[in-house]
């Protein structure tokens, strides 16, 4: 039904600065080279972006994660779509393993913005035709998006790490009620029993919240800490904390889709009880991760699987059946 | 910065015909006849809306509720929005204290419609400016709206109801992993500890999920299995048959915001171990509510004041502290 | 221009539940299977819809007629349209043999809703890109549509029903002056006279109108009334009464595009002075039809031509030329 | 619920080129002095619009009529709503008393332009927030429009004119069965017989199309040949020949809404059998319409009364009925 | 990644009827014929187009230049595109060699319009989804747009008619330091010095400027005044004036992109000390254009050549580079 | 026309991070508080803003100027209007007294992004309903945007600055020509005469550009170097050290709208021939400012009078006139 061009049907993949080793990483896994693209700052801290290939009637992606500094990735994310739209490509996708303000899902105080979804509408606004992300906090992230979005999920990549470990012993342990949901995925596929946290709103009405208790049986195993993300490791630290404290938990290992660990994190994550922490590399390894006992698992080959399902219109979900 | 017009500034109300009960009990709280308009069904199914009375530059609130036939009634409501727009209404909220299609929130399998966010934009294309809504399956749906959408909470209500009770030996449990984070909210208002059910996919792999475990003691206790609605009731069932089997539960109560009720809810709900259930009227109780020990709380105040606040320009959250 | 993938360009047809035979029996012109999909009503009936075949980058076609249950016909094509659009479906057509709300077409009456154009707008909120539709009330309804819209004409095929009739003393009747335009084109076609109801509002102010003579000569013939459908035909009873009473007709035949028929109207249609009824299968026969003499021409040759030539991008209009 | 401002809240009504005498007489009605602006038109035949007068946040009102220079007076009211709406004017009517391209209407034949849309398309682009029309060539045009859109008849003030003659020997007369429809609106309320021509493709296949007879009884009667607007008065000419010629018609008179009058118009109209003309003066009157009979029903208390309804926010139906 | 027919994929150039002849200029470049269509003037001024052959997912071309009357051309533009976009056009290409109402591109006196952004929204209005033009009257305005916009440049022609000059005495002059960017570019291309002239406001307050001084050496020189455009070569006339006055100046060429010429232009270009005009063909020459020593530099290849480059999606500045 | 709330019609202004000192200077003018609400920085980089003030039905004004980290300061309004949208503000005005990426205007190498527009769409997308910002790199970028835009001029303010100075031996000089037309806006205001640098690209290739001369006389004189902004202050370093080693100038002044003065500006500015620096206080002064003579000019007062006019409906160009 549309019309065929002979001259070319190629794809190009093009990457932000938040994190071209996995752009790469990529691309060596669908055999193309790396799109030609620079990004310079000017000295009014203003940046500037050159596509220095042509796109015309090409099928484009971007990649761009939500890493540090974040806002100037989002923009430069923006900007490159901008640039490839006015340069007449035919379809842009934008490739976000880490999604940008995903945290911001919900409106659960007055006057702040469900943030999530504003970077949705920037994204439309700057010309994005499609969005293919992984693992964010919540499902129905996906419909705040009005072009279509593939979310790829990390829990079979982090669950097959686990594959060749005796879990006889293993209990997967959720901090609170709100990510019991996101641990039970983790429990179901591990085949492993879900204990979760009882956090409460502390009585000195200072709005912060600490674990009074577990809900479900910890006593003499080893636990398994899995949420979808780790940023500061604070909700871990505390969950690690308590379980030591008051049950005879032996070992506890911390796993995430994305591994944010920032600030403090790498340093708590170091400590007994910690043993190891298993996150994909949807970010950047953080300076200083050999410290902890970090292991990275690659998230190139599912997304260039992706990437070639939507180019070449083959189902993306028959693949990671 | 607008213009005044000093001839009129009063708010209207129109009823679709999903709940006139809800829409007249909210119009004497505040004191304000019911709009007249008039539906017909014509020979061919279609449906005729006549709004009957003036609405120029009037600020329009039009409440629907997510009743069977629940399709008429959506568009009876996206016909009343095009109705009010083309004749020049200053403002139209849509009041939809049971959302429409609020459980398809999310793509948890391929080439499915997030139809809560399709709502969204059939609203906004019928001419909605705003929307006014109760206790969402999850909080995010909020972020599928571009308009302004303000959600008021049930749990308060529901709450409320049991406040000169002694639940001292009560426990609120959620049916499973996916439900703690609602039920939750309940337990920490209620100042009562939580158990989850452990619901597993069975081994037949067949599809259907069944509890396997509690997680959390309620042992000897009297159980409230709380949730954001209650449809078939088919999992509250399941597990107050599982706590009535495995446990020493005393006695079993139900509550949740949205009373659907349809197909098995009432006959399931009126035997043991279920002593009482709690809803309130975002739904009109089904026929036949008598048989079991149903409770109705009304949510016409709370949609009065939240209507007068949204028409004022007052603080809608300020109000409900 | 655009660019080619080897892999797919075939055409995918689905149904709704509204004539799955229609789709069936344009699939079997096409020679195509027919799209695999499910559509399940919950218990809270709510719609729930499953596309079960890959659709990435196909040129999808959706068929759904505006039978009763409409607004649930309605909605399941929207919910139906969103799920291809956000599974990637290169583009999608909804084709409407009679379409929806046809006749809400205009504001003859203050704060109506023209509710045609609503399901225009809706239409395009959940993702159509394109409509084929049959013989709308106006012509003008296709000017509704921001999309490309293709009216395929009913007329040919119901003037070709009569082609080796001895149609000599035969007379094309509209039932008054607002229908007069319609039936013109069927008598221009066949080479008819044309006689045309003179309705006028009752001189008891009640809004009812009544036939108070007929414009045109019509003794001794043969009466054909012709229109663009039949719903209770009611106005054709009115007609058929009044040439009965009043003028010397002989046989009165009934026709129209869409055989809505509905309530009383195959009762009034099986009676004379009716001796025969044709009408094409946009929509399904209903039930009882086998009781009046009524004849169904099948459009499916000419919806799949158009679905064939949508698709490869020949002109629609030479194909029927 | 909006904010008030007791600075300012008259209405503002600016004049585009076209007819500026209909805009001062509406003015002169609502005793408020016309909107200052200029248009001027530079060597390079760039017109180029000037607003002389503060209007921001004011409720403005811009007259155009469809007359000739067509696109000239359709790109001036594009530009003055676009300078407008960037000068803030807080709402932006269009008052077209005869819209433009109005005729085009429908997509009769293949790969033409639905214009009327089309224009209705490029004043929402220019920012128009509502429209203000007449007599529309079919009432489905206003669902071209996305806003609100009010349209006020001209049958009124037409039939007004003939309201103390003797019309007891008259009969109304349509061109043909596609105006037999705006002609039995005049019939109807005028309550007089309605004669239709019975127009057919001429036999030599040249797409022209002749009279060849009158469907119902127009002997010895005088005749009113009514329409929505007469342009050549090529259609009502044919006509009254034809009446003249095959029947022992009296005296013709024409009536419309919109004078459009030209080219031969005048010339035709001032011959027998033609004895009188009657228009509104949505259009100027031509130069040289002294030599026909021809009669001016003045809009502008109409229009007046509407704007002032629009206004104010009273109901605009409720003024003429 | 598209689907692609095997049946068609050529281009369609279609020319509306401001400049046909460059139109089949760029055809018989790129040997295809001129896609057929025919514009009709009804008697009422509306226009009426009609696309003559089919266009369904064809590349469609449209050109059309700003020449008077410049409104009718603008608006046959849009009746064109509307009418292809209707006629399932796979995509449409507006080609505005002079675009339309460019020198209206800021907001430099309160309550005006920047029309050529109203323009740009306009033609997205209609359906067209790229724009090709011609050196813009400032860069900025490629900004209006939001879909493609290619900008292609007459410098280079221009320059390239002087190629075998002997330049050496030459001095490039620009009118006003408003226009010294432009003609900056005409120097730095021909390696020729600059000069500027120094206008201001006169004393008298009346808003007329004149020239006061000449910024920079053209004593003995021959001066080439280059532009972006020539309307009536008012600005050019006095410009050479007071060189001819104030500095002994030897000779006068007059150069842009685009010749308006309209008013007096010709007249003022014909003679002394004027020697003759180089334009490009953006603009058919105006009658009466041999008086003057006017030539004209073919644009059609470069046309071609662009178009022939956005089909097949090769880089449009590669080629020019 | 529009509804009243005796309620509340006052006006609120928020301040985001980048200039609170100007924000406040602003509200003292206007005799306001400054509105409350607080942005915080997650561990993740991500920003959380809360709005702590009702604003619903008010009229709302954002500050916030195009300061370092500049993306972070984007981003931050972006979502304090999406928060204030959300919050049902009536109206939300961005006040940006220097526009983000004001620089990049223009599409002068392919495959960029005029980023100046993208900004526009961004803002829109995030719900704001106007702009209010200072003079910009070019007129046109007001044709950016959708929504009514008001530019103010920082000319009068810098040339009042020199109101008691004795100008008589004063040049005012562009580097180049493409900054001549904002320099001649100064030169004219201040009533002196206008030089242009001749900046050509080296003869190296290297696509550096240095000035080669000066166009115009400045012999003798104190050259004034005016621009829309200073950013390293580069380019007026090499204008000042050329014409410090070719002209015989005496003392070097700087001035611009938008004090930028990044990365080495202080530095360059401190020495000579520079005797002093003027820009207005749309970005703060830079820490070290003092090393320099920089004097800043307050814009508080305008951007008050232009707020107020704003929320009044007064007529913004009457104030400035």
């Amino acid at each position: 039904m549309m019309m065929a061009s002979q001259l070319d049907d190629e794809l190009k993949l093009f990457s932000g600065s938040s994190h071209p080793q996995l752009a790469q990483d990529i691309c060596d896994y669908l055999d193309i080279p790396l799109g030609r693209s620079q990004t310079t700052r000017f000295a009014n801290d203003n940046l500037f972006v050159k596509i220095e290939e042509n796109v015309r009637e090409k099928d484009v992606f971007v990649l761009q994660t939500a890493r540090a500094p974040v806002n100037d990735h989002l923009m430069e994310l923006c900007i490159m779509i901008d640039a490839l739209r006015h340069a007449s490509a035919a379809r842009i996708t934008a490739i976000i393993p880490y999604y940008f303000y995903v945290r911001s899902d919900k409106k659960d105080e007055p006057r702040i913005s469900v943030t999530a979804r504003l970077v949705a509408d920037l994204l439309a606004a700057a010309g994005a035709n499609r969005v293919l992300t992984m693992t964010l906090h919540s499902d129905q992230i996906q419909g705040f998006f009005r072009m279509p979005a593939d979310q790829l999920s990390a829990v079979p990549l982090i669950c097959e790490y686990f594959a060749d470990w005796d879990l006889s012993d293993f209990v997967v342990v959720a901090p609170d009620a709100g990510s019991a949901r996101r641990a039970g995925a983790y429990a179901e596929r591990l085949k492993l029993p879900l204990a979760v946290g009882d956090k409460r709103r502390s009585s000195n009405h200072d709005d912060t919240t600490t674990i009074q208790g577990i809900v479900g049986d910890v006593e003499g195993k080893n636990a398994l800490l899995l949420d979808d993300e780790i940023a500061t490791a604070g909700s871990m630290l505390g969950l690690a904390a308590y379980l030591q404290e008051n049950s005879d938990v032996e070992e506890v290992y911390a796993g995430a889709a994305h591994g944010v660990l920032v600030g403090p994190a790498l340093e708590r994550l170091a400590r007994p009880p910690f043993k190891e922490v298993v996150v994909t590399d949807t970010l950047p390894a953080p300076e200083g991760a050999g410290n902890c006992n970090l292991k990275q698992v690659s998230v190139a080959k599912l997304f260039g699987k992706a990437i070639r399902a939507i180019h070449t219109g083959e189902s993306v979900s028959a693949i990671f059946r």
